[in-house]
Parts: C-alpha cells; structure tokens; sequence
C-alpha cells in the first residue's frame, strides 16, 4: 500500500504535451495540485512516449504511489485527436509525422494498463480554466502563442466539432490585403493576435519575454510600443468578437504564452473591444468586454484541465483508453 | 372525439412568424406536413398573436382537431427568445417595440391552454432541416435573408449561446474597409453576403425575385451579373468557412430567401469555397465545399422546426409554456 493509503485511487496526472516541453501535475481527489513538473519534450512518437512516461512516474514517486494507483493520465496534446481511441493526427510540432498515431493506447501500455485519455491541449485548457476560475462551464479558453486558437466548452460540453477544427480562428482573415500566412490563405488573424506577431514587431530583448517588455514599454510612454500594442489589441478584440458572435460564449479567457502579461494584457484588449463597439449598439448590447478574463497565474489550465479529463464528472469528456 | 381519432394528441402545429408573413404547418404523428397556410403577418403584439391563432385555428379547422387536441404549438420568431418562459425580447422586425414580451404563455391562454414553444425562428429552421434533410443534427442553417445569421444544431443540440447571440455571423466584418453597416460597424458580412446586399446590387425585373434573375443573367453570360454573382458567392463562402473554423459543424445548410434559387447558388458557393482553399493545403482539409448543402426547396424549413419543437425528441428543445 502506498503512502498516502487508498485515496490516491482518484488521484491523477494530467500533462501538457507542447512542442518544447511537458508540463505534469498530480492532482488529489480534490482536484489540488499536489506536485508539479516540467521538462523539455523530446520529439517523435518515442519521444514524446518518453518524456511522458518520465513525468508521469516522477510525480508518481514523489507522492509515493505508483501509475498503476491513478485514476488515470489525461494528455492534452497540439493535434487532431480521436476521443474514442486516442489517435492523434497532424502533430507535427511533436516532431510526429506519422499520419495518425494510437498514443493513448502506447502510453497507457508504457504505464503498465493505467487508464489515459488523450485530448487536444485547448480543449483540456479549457476545462482547466472552468475549473481554476469557478465558471460555470460556458467559455472559450483563447490561447495566445505561437498560433491562435480557442477550446470551447459550449453549455459544459468539450466542443471538438466535426473533424476537431472547432476554435481554429486563427485562420480566420483578420486583414485581406494583408501578407501570406505559412497556411497558404492571406491576412489570417494569427499573423496579428499570436505571440509569435507580437515577438516579430518587438523582439526580445535582454532575456525578457517580448510580450512583458512590449507592454512595459507601452505603458513607459514608448510611442512605437503602443502602437504595436494596441494593434495587438485589436487582433485579440477580433478575435474574441469572432467567439461571441459565432458561439456566444459566456467568458473569453485569455490563455497561451502571452496571458503571462497578466492585467496590462486584460486591460488593452477590453480597451480594444470597447473601441470597436463604440459606434455599434449592438456590439455593446452584447457585453463583450465583460466577458474578457484572464487565466489564472498560478494554475496550470491546461495540464490540470488533462487530469480533469480522467474523471467522469467532465461532460462530453474521451474515454479512457487502457492498454 | 375529432374525425382522425386519437392520433391527432400528438399531432403538433409549427409557426414561422416573419416581419411580412406567417408561415404554418399541421404536423401529424409521423412529422407529414399535413396543411400548410401562409397569411401576412399582422405587426404588434396583438397583431402577431391574432395572426398566430389564425393559423392555428385554420390548421386544425382544415384537419379537424381543436388546438387543445394538438401536442403543442411551436413559434419560431426573429429576436431573442428564452426558452424557459416563452419571453420574447428585440422583435423590432415583426412591430414589436415593447423590450420583452411573454408571448409563449399569451399565445397558450389564447388556445385555450395548449402548451407553446417559442424559439428563435432560425433555431427552429435549423431543427427542420436536420429533419428533411435526415442529417444527423451536427449542422448551421444558414440563412440569406434580409440579414445574414445562422441557427445552430451542434451534436444534436441547440446552440443559443448565453444571450441569444450564437450564430450573429452577419455582424463580423468582411470588408474593414467597408460601408458603414446599420448596426454602427463598418463591412460587415451582411452588407455582401444578404439577400438585401444582392438585391441592392441588382434590383428586381419584371416581378422576377432579384437573386433569381441575377443567377440566369449570370449563366446567361451577362458580365456585371457574373461579377455581382461571385462577390456574392465569395461572402456566403466566408460565412460558410466562418461557421467551419468556430464550430467546425458538420453540415452547412443554405437557407433564407436566397436559397430559392437552388442549386446554381449552391454551386457558386461551392465554386468561390474551393477558390479560398485553392493555395492552403490547411482549408483543403477541412473539406469545406462539401459540407455546403441547400435547405430543402418542398419542405418550409422554419415552421416543420418549430413544429418538432413541441416534441420531447428535440435534445435542448425549449419547455412548452401553458397558459
């Protein structure tokens, strides 16, 4: 018997598998994060096996119980994911090439048959997000990072849609005229609300995020900071539009790379949305900035929101897959 | 007892109460449209509800059943509907200037207790074509009106969204640079994807309603009409792939007046769809042309759906409300 007794059957661990690394929680049964792990991801399907196994047993060691004990192992993962079986396609950020890959099923096997449910990294961020923020489960989770794109949990429901595209707005034209998108269309959203836009218009300087220093500079007084940042506020406003008027989603919650500003961040982009509904009494009958949030700083949404999906209180959550 | 015996208990009538007409349909037990009436629609709210007991009144007198017989009366309406009361609220196009009216329950004590569903009239087109197209209920309805909004089914349910809003696609800007739009922004997808918009650019001849007679001049090889055609199509393209990558439904169902023109609508936007995907690889596999279908040209999409309201098999269906 392990050391915290049988409690530790409805523990769980929930991993954020990015592009660069892994970031692991061990959650108890209420759902309190009880340790934490980060470490580099290494690619392809071995790899990313790998370094999954690697955070899974070491949460599990430093608690004291073995993988086998858990409830489960929830995986978000940036990809196409079939809840039923738990393949994942088009992962190539994972350095996965392979058309289609059975993850859950090889992890669960790595894990000695513990149950694992894979699930797209937005759509556990989500969940994460609902639950770090007490919301009652009607929200868009906008994640601003290399890309930008939104999980939807529509009426307490994952929204996935048909072929999981739902909440790819970042492909979305923002400007026609404007220039290509790696994608192939022109003008896309993602070329102005994504991190990586803002990083291009202000590069890093000094070991500092780009992000954090731009909007530091802004508020400096930097004349060229601000108007890089309120461009990229009025992207991100688009983009949270964009949610309202198609899903109507209760709350926005800005997540991804870039939330890390925190409030400034918040602030520009309810800025941006009362500016573009000023000459609209429709826009602003709909209370758009009010439904803009930030993640929590020190909750993990997305690895928390995989863990959450072990458990059969997350509706329209996959099935675990055992090995 | 009435001349068609029991049956008629779960019979149902459906209203498609619109700013000029009301469209009505006596559903039998195996949802046959049965009767079928059209009358202008009287504005007001006395005037829609005396419309709406006349259509009523008619359906049954035609079938002989009372109203009190019927399973219920179902009422799409244009503005914003809570389902759990029956309220109606912003039905500014049917000369309703009150801010919300309990209309569920007025109409109800009219017919002298039958229970009465009210939903949004494109809720409701979106439930009766999932029905007459036999499409498993993953689909927008998208109609090309006067505006331009969808009425969503997602995984079988209802989308209203928490203020109504849900599937408001007509208010996302097309053209930044764009006329200013009625609701106070500028280009939005309205003003180029309605069915006014066409109309606008190419008045109605000879009685001829204008989208079909822009269509045969098109074919027809008129060189203005080709061009209006596909700036048209291009629009209902965007709409289409709007809807795709934020809800990533299923099927895409054209409806509203435009539709009327069958399938060389369908084809042009089919046309201006692979177009916009033509150089990425990404929208091409999103499959989007071939999720665009046209909403059924025999069967009255709008009141068949309200109709099917009334019946329990509806998932996310509104109560009925009695008197």
């Amino acid at each position: 018997m392990s050391a915290n007794g049988h409690g530790s059957r409805s523990w769980s661990v929930g991993l954020d598998i990015g592009g660069t690394k892994v970031l692991g929680v061990l959650l108890d049964a209420g759902a309190t994060v009880r340790h934490r792990l980060r470490v580099p991801t290494r690619p392809g399907v071995q790899g990313v096996l790998d370094t999954a196994e690697q955070v899974v047993g070491e949460l599990c060691a430093a608690a004291g119980v073995t993988p086998q004990e858990l409830t489960g192992v929830g995986a978000g993962v940036p990809g196409l994911v079939d809840p039923a079986t738990g393949r994942l396609s088009y992962a190539v950020n994972l350095g996965i090439h392979e058309r289609a890959v059975d993850l859950a099923p090889m992890l669960s096997a790595r894990l000695g048959g513990t149950p694992v449910v894979l699930e797209n990294d937005l759509n556990a961020a989500a969940v994460g997000a609902a639950r770090a923020l007490g919301l009652p489960g009607d929200l868009a989770l906008l994640a601003l990072g290399t890309g930008v794109a939104a999980g939807l949990l529509l009426g307490g429901q994952l929204r996935r849609g048909r072929w999981g595209a739902a909440g790819e707005i970042g492909h979305l034209p923002y400007d026609r005229t404007g220039p290509r998108c790696p994608c192939g269309q022109q003008g896309c959203l993602e070329l102005y609300a994504s991190g990586a836009a803002l990083e291009a218009a202000w590069p890093s300087r000094n070991g500092i995020p780009a992000a954090a220093d731009l909007f530091a500079a802004a508020a400096a007084g930097d004349r060229r900071a601000i108007g890089i940042r309120d461009g990229f506020a009025d992207a991100v406003a688009a983009a949270v539009r964009t949610l309202v008027l198609t899903c109507d989603v209760e709350h926005v919650v800005l997540g991804g790379g870039v939330a890390e500003v925190g409030t400034p961040l918040r602030d520009a982009v309810v800025t941006a949305a009362r500016r573009q509904a000023a000459g609209s009494p429709f826009l602003r009958s709909l209370g758009i900035p009010d439904r803009v949030q930030l993640a929590p700083a020190d909750v993990p949404v997305g690895p928390v929101g995989a863990a959450l999906c072990v458990r059969p209180a997350v509706p329209g959550r996959a099935q675990p897959v055992g090995s």
